[in-house]
């Protein structure tokens, strides 16, 4: 049993990683190895102190080289989902599941809204993970609705398995499998279905037969990820400790809401992690 | 009339001057040469996000450098109130008055807490500024708490006006001022007086007969600041929003409360900074 998971590798989750180090605590980082696709994206950053006028690139190149000399425990995971087991959490990522005591979300804000009926069906023909879920729907009829380039290797993957494949690119200049059929320049608005997805629908009234839609993508809205926790307009609802409304779980970032900013996510990763330390100090079995 | 002051120059603070600076708001930015004492004599820094095990000098020199190269408009004034106008706030300093829309409180928390008796007699006997207030005892009978050796110099300047000058430094390796009588190696303990103090007491037992106390330290609580804000336990009490009781007033920062971090600090001064912004956006007169 770990003392905590932190989710989510942006600006908040390594504050949280280096709080957690700097303190002893026995911890697994999951995150990416773009580290944070929103900081990389970012042109000119003005107001980060402690590094004047930084290109989001040489931001990452920064993080990553603290993350090296500070030797944090990052692994480059996708989380499908976080139960509660009571007495702590069991993190299910494609690779492993990881017992815990605490969860720390630092899972960033979605770029997209999830497509209605998304959210509803997680699970029973929609899946975020290629990896996990893609053996599950073999020789079936899947589409896979990508968000960036760097999911079109598992788009490959599932290319392989599947039966037929739509590939649904949210992005130009993309490289589609090659025995794919392509949708693009439309967006996909609807997923329907009865105990289980069944149709994708797109905003020009078209709709496609699917037994199963993987969404792929940078974020995934913490209630997805977790069931019961309070949010509020897709951000995870925090207190000032950066407690959610699930004992044991601490938010930080931007799924904690507006101003989407580097010195705010830092900041509240500080203030989660000690809030997770002090939790562990009074909850964990001697 | 400003749009913002910000009063303090620790991270909290220079967090939120970038922020105002990045999006052109119109303010000023009161402070101390040396930033913050609290930042230069932390030993190694090893969870600030950017700043890979850094030394608390070294930060500091980052810091510097940063408000130069942003050209950021700090000046060094000490604050001895804030009062509100009506439409507005007037902050006073050793060396003017401000007229401001809004007020970023970023000042610290206290490393002494105030000696029982302080706060009540402030203004009336009791003095954070000695050159706000040093010629109104001209000839008198001074006692100057100093919390480090850089009051130093404001202690001099005091002892050149007094008619008798107790000089009671709160650490060692001290220059008291050549006329002065020093008091070390106890503490000062209690305030006492009548409409206005009149003495000094010790832990000891031992007291002196005094017309002004001037107590020279790094952090003055908020609520000696500005009248009537709401604090609890000496920490200024805010929302998610870093919003204080009183409307056009932010607080960031260690005076916020626990944990005492920079991390925590910048990512409060973020936050305050566009509430500043918003609340500028929808009070300014146009």
């Amino acid at each position: 049993m770990k003392d905590c998971v932190i989710i989510g590798s942006g600006p908040a989750g390594l504050s949280a990683a280096l709080t957690l180090a700097a303190n002893n605590i026995d911890f697994e980082w999951l995150g990416r190895k773009a580290l944070s696709d929103k900081v990389g994206k970012s042109e000119l950053i003005r107001n980060y102190p402690g590094l004047t006028a930084v290109s989001g690139k040489e931001m990452q190149r920064i993080f990553k080289e603290q993350i090296e000399k500070e030797n944090l425990p990052l692994s480059y995971e996708i989380v499908s989902a976080v139960y509660d087991v009571g007495d702590g959490f069991t993190v299910q990522t494609d690779k492993r599941e990881i017992n815990s005591l605490t969860v720390i979300l630092a899972t960033g804000v979605e770029s997209v809204k999830p497509i209605p009926g998304e959210t509803e069906y997680l699970g029973r023909g929609v899946s975020y993970c290629a990896t996990c879920d893609g053996r599950l729907y073999k020789g079936k009829k899947m589409a896979v609705i990508s968000d960036s380039k760097e999911y079109e290797e598992e788009a490959r993957f599932l290319a392989e398995l599947a039966g037929s494949l739509l590939f649904i690119p949210l992005y130009k200049d993309f490289n589609a499998p090659e025995s794919a059929e392509v949708i693009s320049g439309k967006r996909p608005s609807l997923i329907t279905g009865d105990l289980k997805a069944r149709t994708l629908e797109f905003s020009d009234g078209t709709s496609y037969d699917v037994d199963v839609v993987f969404v792929l993508k940078n974020a995934v809205s913490p209630s997805s990820l977790i069931y019961g926790i309070e949010t509020d307009n897709s951000h995870v609802v925090v207190n000032r400790k950066m407690e959610t409304s699930i004992k044991g779980v601490f938010a930080c970032g931007d799924c904690t809401g507006r101003p989407y900013q580097n010195a705010k996510a830092v900041g509240e990763g500080n203030v989660a992690a000690f809030s997770a330390i002090e939790f562990i100090r009074n909850n964990k079995k001697k």
